[in-house]
């Protein structure tokens, strides 16, 4: 249990507040937990002044402040790219700081797990009464890292990172936002509309059924997602260097996989090969790619949206967005459709983000990849992005998506298409005389066939009934 | 029933050689379809003279000796884009000449549809004794097209051909991959050698347990494409134009989907929304998606063996791949790895694939994505490349991989790596020493424990024991 | 001179006929360069017959009607991967069947140099009397390759190739669409409209100013693609090998590069740094971005052109596009953007391509990089398509866009951004009352200003005026 | 030049540190731009307390201590997508927390453009002794911002951060890199090596030689860059809301253009065609390009110094990589290549942000291209990682790499590749039956010549001699 929880503590980095799992954690003693970090970090010794640390290369000032100790003050030397906004993805917390390093660093994260087990280290060290950077009583390798390697812990905490943002940000972002779609759907159920293929006009179908298209789009969307997740919950603790499991003992990495998926609520298990799981990262790209698919349903949604709401004279009109924020000062009616644009340049970056994540997936070599903090933070970036997209757009925009039914009635009424439900009465001929002096005149076809002395107002009423259109008979 | 069979051979240009199934359909009279197409499409007239059609832009020139008509030679003037190479993928039988349409043309896939049409009703008349290009009595748009729309049957069309190609080609192909590699894998189970992580000596493994990575990575291929078949497997078709189902009946799309599925034995079902099937292929991207994580399994792969198998003097050395071509004609040893190298080009290919499929997906419009012919021919590009490149690779590669025992056991015997089995006997301190003395000298383990008189030859070998380090204790 | 004929005969399978430079070259006699070649390839031996030939493996059997030879027969054998349509690019001409080999081969594309060698020993053995297949009285390896290394002259053939279809392909279907586009600009210099930002109503500009943007995008795109062609004429020519130009005579690259320049009329150099030429391509990687480039500004275009061609009456109707084919037989006015259709998915696929040509870019290792075939592949495939869909879409598009002048002038006279223009006679205030008002109830700013006793119409005309607002001051 | 030092300061957020150019430009007065800020923004009011703004939707709090007002506060609301890490690059200063605004706002940047403005009123309104948030005396709309557009001032900005960025940074770190890998490649100019191709043991080359390939990729990557940068001095500035300059006067987008020029140091000019400047992003599509091509070309160098670094014991081993940080504490020489795994980290993200600006790139619609925030972070993004890793990579790297003489020679000699040396001399057949019975037997050439008695020790060390093997004849 001491090592199941130390790896979680491992890969809390990576993660974001999984609080209420630690909390809750069977055997931990809830309250054990949250005190082990200080209530306020900042509470240490002055920011300018330094310890003196040691690693086999030499000596090191570290920040006395600071957590951290030799190899990642080490790191932050040899890794100057990219600057703060660079950082390994990290919990959300207090203790930001003490995780300065980037991910631009050792291709296999060894850098940031030491950089973990150093404030390990350190803050027990603090509780204890010892000295910071003395690594007595407790030392960052050979008692927080004991015998474990980065290869196998660096992949855990992704696995689980991967997984907690899905389970937190991504999912329910797209549920919330599948609901709204669903609801705006059944709002819309009764209000018939011109349909557009090839951006052409083309016959009609009910905004509700056009919303529908885009429910059925978000719905399989949050299905590929989980669909991919069982490759996500294979762990692969337990194989430490090279997979073959060495220093570890039999059943270890069962009992880790058991205890995250215990502490976090998810069906984390051993990954069955562990060769595999330290020397290729396919389950990152493919739930990358179940986010690229993601990526093109949420643009093309947005995109349909935005060309719906375009006016509020010379575009299409069919939708009124709200207004979030000052538009044009004097023009009312020009709302920019600022939250489509923001889910727009999301589905864009995502779709790079995991050509980046192709290309590490893709150049692993031998035992190991050593493309994980590069391909773990773009997994996060999409997940989180995607996630938090989907609820601004959902809040900000889809609720309050109102259809200005004046202008979709106007456009239906001043199609062309509709012409076809007269060939059984009057003939094909005739129905196409309609339309071509309609179009020729920009007159409708109503008055226009009443003109050409082909049938009656009534007679027209009776036979073109777009609600007669929207489905199979 | 009728409408059902028109369907399915208007999918046929898409889909290869579903004969079988065609043959067993029920109802259909095996012996009949087959006949349906003349023995040799080459015995009709010459191919210099030309009948006159007319469409409802004028009069054209058709080839005497294609079923093709109007429609079809106005897109051939359209759209001179790419030649020959770049047709629509189409059954590879006798009649590809019959097909002459790009791929880059109207993006609904409509031109191809009706060249199906002119192709169907042209054969038909042949059949019935009439003169082609007469439209009598059998009409391309009356009676082969009837009702039907481009806008649901291009895309049925679509998901059969896909699924085919991942029937047929790719899942068979990795299945080869996957058993060759399984076979590899337990055929090298006793072989120790050194690991590499970071390109870098690390501790052993088997040689068999390097291959089970693998054999995991392409295992877990299939599982990814199969699980983005569902989505495959959903048919627009009775969705007509828009998605409605305008103009068919209800239960249409159902039977549509149930005949389908009984001529082709996979169990496609109708889409249960049109309008995402219509205006979105969400799960032509998903499934390129699996392709792609595909193509980083198999580039790993590929790349690891032409490492290994580097040399035949100055590279790793461990594996011997089959020579398959003429290498260096005085130099013995140097085979080129060119089954690895067709298969990492292959991968690329996948990859960028991928992304056109990407971009197209995500641009769709309203009620139709009209990117439908150049998504569909990268789907079935990527699923034909890996599908071969696996076969090719297996049988001209894989299958022949022997393994270097001389050189791996030299590796082995050489490494530092192995003096961590030390500490336990000598201690850390005397482990270190003995380590870095070899490594000045460029002298084994041993021989150096044993000079700097630290423990015994027989110790030596008691002690370190590459097989005790293949798992947990 | 022996040598650079051989040479560019080589690399001729990979470019389209440079007839007119063969036969114009200097010192080659003009027609004995044609004379080289039968007049037509059928005349062989039938199809059914084969010859018997050796390589270092064994026994082969040739098609008597074919010109290649035993290593041909051994890569058709070895690489069955993709069918005909994945054959290498091939001059495309007579002898496309005596060039069998597909893209994914040996990664130096050797096997293909090989296809050439014995095709030129062949037909010259053919010429001599000989018999084919003996490799008597010129040998494939000994005679036609002699020295040269498939490692430099496939990537010298690969970057004649591409100049090629730059030349005559790409810039002239670009320099086409923009001199079209450039046309319309000014044909529309005077017609006012509505500009849209966001998709949104905007102030105005002319249709010509929106189209001379259109003009500036492919001018540059012209400009990027000549500024990549500097490194494109370095050949690799007198590497050999490895780059260090083993067994050549000092003096020979410069030669290979000035006899090239003379037959292409391309400025052609031998590359300063032969290692590079052979072991990177950046220069492919680095043409295929300018045209991902050119394919994201085709794409703004068409999506333009097809938004601003949508209706006839629920769209935006600005643009009326040309009708290249039947559209819908009873809906006049249904003109499907089929031109601009094509156009983007070519966009698509280029995109894809980039990608694909990075991934192979990035992977080279040692002193050759091995994704030859298929860089090449992708960066002609991309040449070729956006070259003629250019044409395509200049010539069945733009040419015959007219401006739907009645619609356009209405949406302007509609738009109640023109208020601004109130400001300075009627104060902020008052102007914004008038837009409000006119949003509200549906009317034109002019109505409503003069109903809520603002101003009069002759001063809404007065100070109301579009053509002042197309310019700075 | 208030104008344009107005836009300047509006296009700061942007970029980094331009300080050198502000503090130099003529007529600024060097010491009155940095007095403008305050020299501590954290001395204003406690961070608890708020001050209450209003915009026309209504009032907001506003945190006492912040520059930015009610519209900053409302984006801050609205766009709550990816936390503080996707904050719009700012120039690293100490007004950082003056500009929260994410990349994941309004696609044409208005919002940081408001967020600048707010800043620079309230800034200059406490200066001037008012009340901050109180818009008096200085307006952030009528006084900062005035008759400007985000529409031109943002792409403005963009290509000023993306210059500086571009010299600052990347050129800069691409020069080290290349200076360096010159003074390398001529350190090694006399070290004779074997060659690899096909990753396979080929014929002999300096490793100076090896290097001047890496060298001449370097170099170039800067040429491309440098090729891109005339599109990027094109400013937007002058075009206002659509690009027909409204608002502004004759000479104004010169006038800004030249002023710019002169701040920085750049050759900035106004953009021939401000239409194409507003509504598509071609120039940053083409300079993400370049860097892509770049990645590609650092990528191979990474890989090849990896892999040749491999070791210690069984890798190639050729080259003696500096060892930077604690590798394994028991065995020397392990030394990971952590360099060369954060630049093909970098390399790989550089790959993907650059799909992700082709897509932005591809999908602007009519006069605005609305993917405006995240094509610069993107472009920035991969400008910086380069620059940086590129410094990283020399520094930590390169500039300390050693050849493993020994190894190198001791792979010369074993290789068989140099029996084709004694073709002349001997004949091929005994030469081949040497390469044959050494490869067979693991012996050396010379050995084996020996033992089979075909030459003397002298005669092969006579004849066979790979430094005559480095170049043409």
């Amino acid at each position: 249990m001491y090592r199941a929880l130390r790896l979680l503590a491992r890969s809390r980095p990576l993660v974001r507040a999984p609080a209420a799992a630690l909390a809750s954690a069977p055997g931990l003693g809830g309250a054990a937990v949250p005190s082990f970090w200080p209530p306020n970090a900042a509470r240490m010794a002055s920011q300018n002044s330094f310890r003196i640390e040691y690693d086999t290369f030499g000596e090191l000032k570290v920040p006395n402040d600071k957590y951290y100790g030799a190899q990642t003050v080490r790191s932050t030397m040899n890794f100057k790219i990219g600057g703060v906004t660079e950082r390994m993805p990290v919990a959300e917390g207090k203790l930001n700081d003490h995780f300065p390093l980037v991910v631009w660093q050792t291709g296999s994260g060894t850098q940031t797990n030491m950089n973990v087990n150093e404030v390990i280290s350190n803050r027990a060290i603090e509780m204890l009464g010892g000295e910071l950077g003395s690594k007595i009583p407790v030392h960052p390798n050979d008692h927080v890292n004991k015998s474990q390697s980065s290869n196998d812990t660096f992949p855990t905490a992704m696995h689980i990172a991967a997984a907690i943002e899905v389970h937190e940000v991504l999912l329910p972002g797209l549920q919330k936002l599948h609901d709204a779609l669903d609801a705006k759907s059944k709002e819309f159920a009764q209000i018939i509309k011109i349909g557009r293929t090839h951006t052409q006009d083309a016959v009609p179908l009910t905004l509700g059924q056009e919303f529908s298209g885009y429910v059925q789009q978000v719905k399989y969307a949050m299905t590929r997602i989980k669909a991919a997740m069982p490759r996500i919950y294979e762990l692969a603790a337990g194989g430490t260097a090279v997979g073959t499991g060495l220093n570890t003992r039999i059943g270890f990495a069962e009992k880790v996989a058991a205890k995250v998926a215990a502490l976090t609520g998810l069906p984390f298990v051993t990954a069955p090969n562990k060769f595999e799981a330290l020397a290729a990262h396919d389950a990152l790209v493919e739930l990358s790619g179940a986010m690229n698919t993601t990526a093109c349903s949420l643009m093309k949604i947005a995109n349909d949206i935005r060309f719906l709401g375009s006016g509020p004279r010379s575009g299409l009109g069919e939708l009124i967005l709200p207004e979030n924020e000052p538009g044009s000062s004097i023009m009312p009616g020009k709302v920019n459709p600022t939250q489509c644009e923001a889910m727009t340049m999301v589905a864009a970056q995502v779709m790079g983000n995991h050509v980046a994540v192709t290309v590490g997936g893709s150049n692993g070599h031998f035992e190991l990849n050593v493309f994980k903090p590069m391909m773990i933070k773009n997994v996060l970036h999409s997940a989180r992005l995607l996630g938090d997209a989907s609820v601004s757009f959902t809040e900000n925009c889809v609720v309050g998506i109102q259809a200005n039914t004046e202008r979709i009635n106007k456009l239906m009424n001043e199609s062309l298409m509709l012409v076809t439900a007269l060939n059984p009465h009057i003939g094909y001929d005739k129905a196409a005389k309609i339309a071509k002096t309609a179009h020729k005149n920009g007159s409708t076809l109503k008055e226009t066939a009443i003109e050409l002395g082909y049938l009656t107002a009534e007679q027209f009423d009776e036979w073109v009934k777009p609600k007669d259109m929207l489905g199979p008979k």
